[in-house]
């Protein structure tokens, strides 16, 4: 199964990728919640009620007329998983780290399929990453890395698009991970009975303006899927509908000689072999004020 | 005007503080959202209505019979700072910043006044820290400091309990300061208008079982609340509901010979001049899994 979060006459809603397009959840039921979040944390229940609607003659929506949204907007928690790959961590300076070292992102960072990624007013060093994104199914806490895995609903791309100046203006890379609209999260959630065990040994890619960039397979990863649910349950709970986001192979931007930064009007893909292709442009932020829609305090 | 979170008959609702007692605000009139962060969300008008209902004669409820929730339970982020009293920085071995440190808390690190802070079966280094809390009241984006201030709502305690081993297994120390229930949020939200301007000038304590084992004031703060906000704000847009926790002056456990760690059966208070009392006790974690609420994935 293919889940998808997508506005429809400008409301949130949810789909399934089908062969002859996209079938919109709640406009076949409205038991269906509008969140995608929230449908994983339906579980079964919602899940076997999304079967029933594939089978039946709902309308099919062609996939590239859709406004995506972020595939999940709110998560409870995304906790971003850094120098998990072992050239990346090489090639930033970094020793082969003992435990995931890790940041969290929060909604306001995160951008979707076919949308923008912002370039900011305040930095010019705007690069890509390439990331395995996994969605928790259900909860745990100590789990071992196989119970980690029976816990995992799905798989997604993600490209943590970091602002390397910020990232790196204190010890903590909080700032530069989590600058507005950077983290594209997409297209679509493929359950995990659709793929290999962990996600394990799929090619993934990351191409700016058609060129590849970063070249690896999930394999290469130094903790994985099973092993980084393992270590991270020791802390905290991860809930049905939190996101763990795997790291990034080499060739980012920021070790080239020169540094290559993403600009206005690049183009930039993730993909996944068997996981989706997410897609976004570059485009420079324009110095605005919030819109005032919240009252004043 | 002194807000609150509690549970009322196993319910959420919010509540206000008054010299006779804590009114319900969810049983005076259902038109109150059950959540603070959705009432700072409504702004003025919420506000107002709320003024009127502490004029009627709802009843007053005792405020030591009540079982608190964090004050936001899901705030849409949570920015903390790290490094942000000089004497603090320098008993960690740091120099003092140009730019704030900060790291993100997520939901299900928080706990409530009144109630445990969880010491993890993995650890024996929970340490304190004592913090201001600052709690957004309308969307901010490239504020200046003093358009920051006017955008608060208003100031809470905050103990950032942290897992210092944890803290400092890898360069980022995001899993430290994340694990289940440690980071205590309460007891009121006092707005803005109640105190000094950016609450700068206030005495913050922490005690340990009594004894006083930080003490400084708010006025010491390298990046005080206005020029923390407008720098935040060159990266993310801050919306209402958002908190920003503003960093522990010196006098932690891990910094003193030999080492200090809470331990079961502990008592922690953080006080800050005008803003309130936060107390918590030290509970152990009892190894056990997540009661599986959520179905199978």
């Amino acid at each position: 199964m293919r889940l998808i979060s997508f506005l429809q006459h400008g409301k949130p809603t949810i789909g399934m990728e089908t062969a002859d397009g996209i079938v919109d959840l709640a406009a076949a039921d409205s038991a269906f919640p509008d969140d995608l979040g929230a449908f994983v944390r339906g579980g079964t229940t919602l899940r076997q009620a999304a079967a029933w609607v594939l089978a039946s003659n709902a309308p099919r929506l062609a996939a590239a007329s859709l406004t995506y949204r972020p595939l999940i907007p709110m998560p409870g928690k995304m906790i971003c998983l850094g120098l998990n790959y072992q050239e990346h961590a090489a090639e930033g300076g970094y020793q082969r780290p003992d435990w995931p070292t890790t940041f969290l992102r929060c909604p306001t960072s995160l951008t979707a399929h076919d949308a923008a990624i912002m370039r900011p007013i305040v930095s010019e060093q705007l690069d890509y990453e390439a990331e395995l994104a996994v969605v928790i199914g259900r909860a745990i806490r100590h789990a071992s890395a196989e119970e980690g895995l029976d816990a995992v609903y799905g798989y997604s791309c993600f490209n943590d698009a970091s602002v390397r100046d910020y990232q790196r203006k204190t010890i903590q890379w909080t700032m530069g991970k989590n600058f507005q609209q950077t983290g594209a999260f997409g297209p679509a959630l493929v359950t995990a009975d659709e793929l290999p065990r962990g996600a394990a040994g799929l090619s993934i890619v990351c191409r700016l303006n058609g060129q590849v960039v970063q070249q690896a397979d999930t394999a290469q990863m130094i903790f994985p899927v099973g092993e980084t649910l393992a270590m991270l349950s020791e802390c905290v709970t991860l809930e049905a509908g939190d996101v763990i986001v795997m790291g990034t192979p080499s060739g980012v931007g920021h070790a080239r000689k020169p540094p290559l930064w993403m600009r206005h009007g690049d183009s930039v893909e993730v993909e996944i072999e068997g996981v989706g292709l997410l897609r976004n442009f570059i485009e420079d932020e324009v110095a605005s004020r919030p819109s005032s829609s919240s009252e004043a305090a």
